[in-house]
């Protein structure tokens, strides 16, 4: 068992030798020749045997999915509105849904219309399209050191090269920021909430820095925030958008600024339905409007009727209460057992809110082996150094709470936390644990 | 109502200066600058008025849509499996799906097994991961001239140049295809079955020149076929991936050859799902589902879910019989009051299967006079001109006969016939026509 991640590894590459026996190879573009698949999504598939707890993924509570507002949803859509549903649509969005969005850009101070917003099949389109839009093969893209995995795999396809920024317990290190920028980054990839994987954000004073700088320097920012309406405890934080419309003096009718905006229902309704939104000044959604047309026409007409339907009448506020009840449980339940069991030597973050913690393990940890390790004890989590942009960061990992119940969320620290203490003794013989 | 399209025109330029005022331009990637909005999409804005007889769009009869059928599935598949359905899913997509694919395929003779099907967000979207795994910037690939515009559109992200084969009644015009084949294209993109725009079929013999061709040379094949199903008349035809793995003799059990092959839901059941499929050699598979991963994780797991739901257990074969039926009468009452009405310089093709047929104008008309004096009349189509990768070629313009009812067929050739007698008397006021 110890193997079997290496095993994988040996079977992946002797299949790729097999594959340079044919004339495809040859005919492969050059953005493809460096690129892999997800580490997390090829990690799920050795994780998903019913025996093992799992940390790895980050899919919400599928517990807790408003199943029957949904078949009321499915069965209104098809009895009043099926023609239109089950046809071509516009590559902008469904306009119901593209309203919607509007008013809820409004409550966090957004002046925005439907020119401002394009829907997207799920938030890993919107930034595949924003690679598309702003990546000329070998630009620099600032990203926080972690960051989100799928982003680095969009930016890929457009040959993007990074330049990392560190992050502490308040988010982004803004101090350095201006040292960072004078790479030329071609724009900034920043989750100000919760982010995914460290769970850390930013704090007020350095959103304004941060805006500051990109605003002074004419460096775009793209605001990821699928997690944003998941705040646990203490007050919502202006997002990105917000504050470079509230800097710039610039939030009309029609918002035209520095920041691209991103959220999603993935996290609040279901990812199942692939339904996001972008939110850009009207030249960038115009922009992004053409090449969604290249990429997809349209997101699914009939999942963004399903996704308003279920949303509307204020029903997601109430469903999104009831998810931060459940997800602020869990992690109180995860950060408990991390007190009870880990060792000393192990850090985390306390997220005030979203999926994810983060972990710091002692250096001498590896955490290939770590994963191999968990395995053999049948608990899963994402090894760190797959959000890292740079060869070899310290070891860390990243502990999904958001779908294991709260008995096995304990359990699996436990073992986890055995898993560590082995490779401790195994690295240092002569001490006793 | 004569200047309205270039009104729209300078509408979207003068908005286009308004861009430029903004950084975002400035940051623009080289990609998008010859990027343009599909010109049948803008179009499509303009004719969507009630009163307007549209030929332009690519619609399916709404109004045969199995709505019953689709609100069983809903039900049922989130009675029984709301939390699979809901949920994040694999990017190769449902399994259920793909084996019915598998399924499907053998029947035209092509043994696959599940790892050569991939599941994409509609055919649009494996066009665009088609063009992010073979297309070089500047790299040429080879269509039919005319070819479909959402390929051009799709292959224009990765900034393609294009070599034209002609087309002619029996498609492409394969004696044309060796000096074609010396500028060294890195693929050729085929729609072999009632091609969009121009309702043609590439017949068995030039089915075989052409896949010979292939193979001796090494160039890959992109096969598109959205429409072989709905044959109207006459036997079906192998399909080039079908050919290709009989003269390749490489047929096993899983197809390794020199055709990625493409087809849709969106014809035979309803587009608004977006659920598409690509048949293809497994190394092309595994590269490609990478680039989804990047592009949107997965295609929706509810409308794949519901997808397999409405078509299982033959019910898509028997939908198909019904829609045959439809089409070819609506072809048929086409084609009666083109005969009936138009003038005698005006010639069209007779297809025996799909949604289109393509109509040849005399040389004195200008396709976009006879767009906007047809509009002025309250009816639409496509001028040919967009499908073209050629400047100035002769005047054309495709008919969609699959979406409107007979008696307003008959009215909108009548009406159209109308308009090009008017421009033809207005090129040679001295005949009397």
């Amino acid at each position: 068992m110890v193997s079997r991640l290496w095993q994988l590894n040996i079977l992946e590459e002797s299949k790729d030798e097999n594959y340079m026996e044919t004339l495809w190879e040859s005919r492969f573009a050059l953005r493809t020749h460096r690129m892999t698949s997800s580490v997390i999504r090829e990690l799920l598939k050795l994780t998903q045997r019913p025996e093992v707890i799992s940390f790895a993924g980050g899919l919400p509570a599928a517990e807790y999915f408003p199943v029957e507002r949904f078949q009321e949803a499915c069965q209104r859509v098809l009895a009043t509105q099926a023609h239109y549903a089950l046809q071509y649509g516009p590559t902008e969005g469904y306009l119901p849904l593209r309203e919607m969005i509007v008013e809820r850009m409004a409550r966090d101070n957004i002046c925005v219309t439907v020119d401002n917003v394009l829907i997207t099949s799920g938030s890993q389109q919107a930034l595949s399209l924003i690679g598309a839009l702003l990546i000329n093969p070998g630009d620099h893209v600032l990203v926080e050191q972690p960051t989100y995995l799928g982003a680095l795999q969009a930016f890929a396809t457009y040959q993007a090269d990074y330049v990392g920024v560190p992050t502490d317990n308040d988010g982004l290190c803004v101090d350095q920021l201006p040292a960072a920028l004078r790479h030329g980054p071609k724009f900034m990839y920043i989750l100000p909430n919760f982010q995914n994987p460290a769970g850390v954000t930013i704090s007020a004073e350095r959103r304004r820095v941060l805006i500051g700088l990109a605003q002074q320097q004419g460096v775009p920012i793209v605001e990821d925030d699928p997690y944003g309406q998941l705040r646990f405890e203490g007050d919502s934080l202006p997002p990105l958008v917000s504050v470079d419309a509230e800097l710039a003096g610039n939030n009309g009718h029609c918002y035209t600024g520095n920041v691209i905006y991103l959220s999603t229902f993935s996290k609040t309704l279901a990812p199942g339905l692939r339904t996001a939104w972008i939110v850009a000044s009207p030249p960038v959604i115009h922009k992004l409007v053409q090449l969604k047309q290249g990429a997809d026409l349209h997101t699914s007409t009939f999942t963004q009727m399903i996704t308003y339907e279920v949303a509307k009448d204020g029903f997601i506020d109430e469903h999104v209460r009831l998810l931060r009840q459940v997800y602020r449980q869990r992690r109180d339940v995860m950060l408990s057992a991390l007190d009870r069991y880990m060792p000393p030597e192990v850090r985390w973050t306390h997220p005030t809110g979203g999926l994810f913690l983060w972990v710091h393990l002692p250096s001498e940890i590896k955490i290939r082996e770590l994963f191999e390790e968990a395995l053999r004890r049948n608990v899963a989590f994402v090894p760190g150094d797959a959000f890292f942009t740079v060869p070899d960061p310290p070891p860390t990992a990243r502990l999904n709470f958001s779908c294991m119940p709260e008995d096995a969320i304990v359990e699996g620290i436990r073992r986890l936390s055995e898993a560590i203490k082995d490779l401790q003794r195994a690295a240092h013989p002569m001490i006793a644990l």
